[in-house]
């Protein structure tokens, strides 16, 4: 299966989202800034994906400061360190819930470890917990994805937006897990891949997961929906979901409340995938979800290329959040869930 | 006011849409042929426009005919070539009425003409019939901005899409030109511009024209409308028409009937606006629209640099119908019709 990332000590390794599917570089990040600075310039995305690679740049450091340090060092002296790098994780992408969720666990774990552990010891349990976070993503996705096909009986026809896929994930996928499962249980006819702009992540790497895994997938613009859904080319709509209210109103890539609200007029299941580390229980309802805005040059070029004047005044909101009641299905590992929703009342 | 095409015996010059906002070219087709391979390859659109430059286009091939030919050469033997020319540009672009109903203008004044009439005189009455359809859509154009404004009693904030303004028309515009009527009487504070892919005519023209004109315009990618009605940003949608069956059924450019739901769902009123010329009376409904699908390679690349993986099945409708009970007006230069639509049985 193939992954985006690959740590091996002292080297986060993954692979540059940007410049997929021309090329395939990897990026060597060697110290928790790099790894920062690759999460804030979306060398890697995906809200899964970015809990996961923020575990390995704990991970990451904590080793280099135990083999660069004394062979004396101890937890207490790193601690400061280490909540500085939590810190500096914590202010890369605003709206990702799994980032916190994982820098979270890294904290619990801090808070258990007595003071005088010795640091060789520290980056031993650094590392599994980083290594546990990313294998328990993959179980996670397959078991999305299988729940996720249980909805369907007969070959069906659907939509995907951005990324929700190996690149997203720590492998195999959430929306596009539930894609693989109905795939490989043949239930699935075809997908529509939304280009999903600014930033072409269904263009440039949905298209190029579902390409290597010959599954048959037709690429158009966003504003095609809407006309393929009228023709009724679309039998459900599958997105994955950055944060999740406890209510279950969900925020995810910008152009996924559009096609909530299109798929509620066409009377069409739109199902949202997640791990539950993506609910978000403190937060009640999607008006608590703060909503990053990036860069406007997003919306003012393509690789360089002008395409408005650069004059223009922008809004590039990255995610909008869908209010529960135009969602059908939310989809975890723990089973498909029907509204209402109330995630800090469930039981499992 | 800025033309986007420019006239004089034997040259057709027209702004090279695919190169703004970045450079301003002028193309220059000096044959019939060269004016329908500009209306083929989008060195101009926008449905009044390419009923303008088809216009031109017969009456520069008449003006050539005649300075080539011989001081005896008669309408009877120019007949012929002249049939064949109205059937190369009816085959330039299927779905925008007006370039028909040109073509018909010109077939109606070809069947007037005597056959003994010199061809000095035809290319004469070509050329005013020319002139008189360009000087006609920039009046039609500044009635349906009046009738349009019209509409508002107080500042309010818009969505528009694609590009209706002076490149899509003559000149002022459609739906461009209710918005620019709506700044000159101040009832306009804002409007977003979506950028209309995949060929960002919102991104590289609406822009470039509401930046030339100083109307204050913010920049959107088209799933972004959704999120921006959700927080209440905007009271209207205004888009043109590139045919309007007898019912009031439109096609536009894809992506309106997507924004068509949202503004249904969000309670926002939904403006079709376009000349008379637009409304074609013997397609009783939108299903009886053709829809022209563009290459797949518009979804690929952008200005050649790909986007997408190139063995991808693209599907690139450039067109979609939006039906008429989604239309709360239709502002033609006859004024603001209101629904049900039945253009057909309508007395001026």
């Amino acid at each position: 299966m193939f992954r985006a990332m690959k740590y091996s000590p002292g080297c986060l390794e993954l692979i540059d989202q940007r410049q997929l599917p021309t090329q395939e570089i990897w990026v060597r990040a060697t110290t928790l800034e790099e790894v920062a600075i690759a999460i804030e310039t979306m060398v890697v995305r995906g809200a899964p994906a970015i809990g996961c690679a923020a575990g390995w740049g704990l991970a990451l450091d904590a080793h280099l400061n135990h083999v660069n340090g004394t062979a004396n060092d101890l937890w207490n002296a790193y601690k400061t360190r280490f909540l500085k790098n939590v810190d500096r994780l914590a202010r890369t992408r605003p709206t990702a819930v799994n980032l916190f969720y994982a820098l979270k666990r890294f904290q619990s774990l801090g808070e258990e470890i007595p003071n005088d552990t010795s640091m060789s010891k520290v980056a031993q349990r650094f590392l599994d917990l980083a290594q546990f976070l990313d294998d328990d993503d993959v179980r996670t996705c397959k078991s999305i994805g299988e729940h996720g096909a249980s909805i369907f009986k007969s070959p069906v026809s659907g939509l995907t937006h951005c990324n929700t896929g190996s690149l997203a994930t720590a492998g195999y996928g959430t929306a596009l897990g539930i894609i693989r499962s109905m795939h490989s249980q043949k239930k699935l006819k075809s997908i529509f891949v939304d280009e999903t702009r600014p930033y072409f992540q269904g263009a440039r790497l949905t298209a190029f997961e579902l390409l290597k895994d010959n599954i048959p997938y037709t690429l158009i613009s966003d504003n095609m929906a809407g006309y393929a859904m009228q023709k009724g080319l679309v039998d459900f709509v599958v997105i994955g979901a950055d944060r999740i209210a406890n209510n279950g109103d969900t925020a995810n890539k910008i152009g996924s409340y559009s096609l909530a609200v299109l798929c509620k007029y066409h009377q069409i299941p739109f199902i949202v995938a997640a791990p539950m580390s993506t609910v978000d229980i403190e937060t009640l309802d999607g008006s608590k979800i703060p909503v990053e805005e990036r860069p406007r040059v997003e919306l003012l070029e393509v690789n360089g290329y002008r395409v408005a004047p650069s004059e223009s005044k922008v809004w590039n909101p990255s995610f909008d959040v869908t209010p529960a009641s135009l969602i059908s299905y939310i989809v975890t590992e723990k089973g498909v869930h029907k509204p209402p929703f109330n995630f800090s009342q469930m039981r499992f």
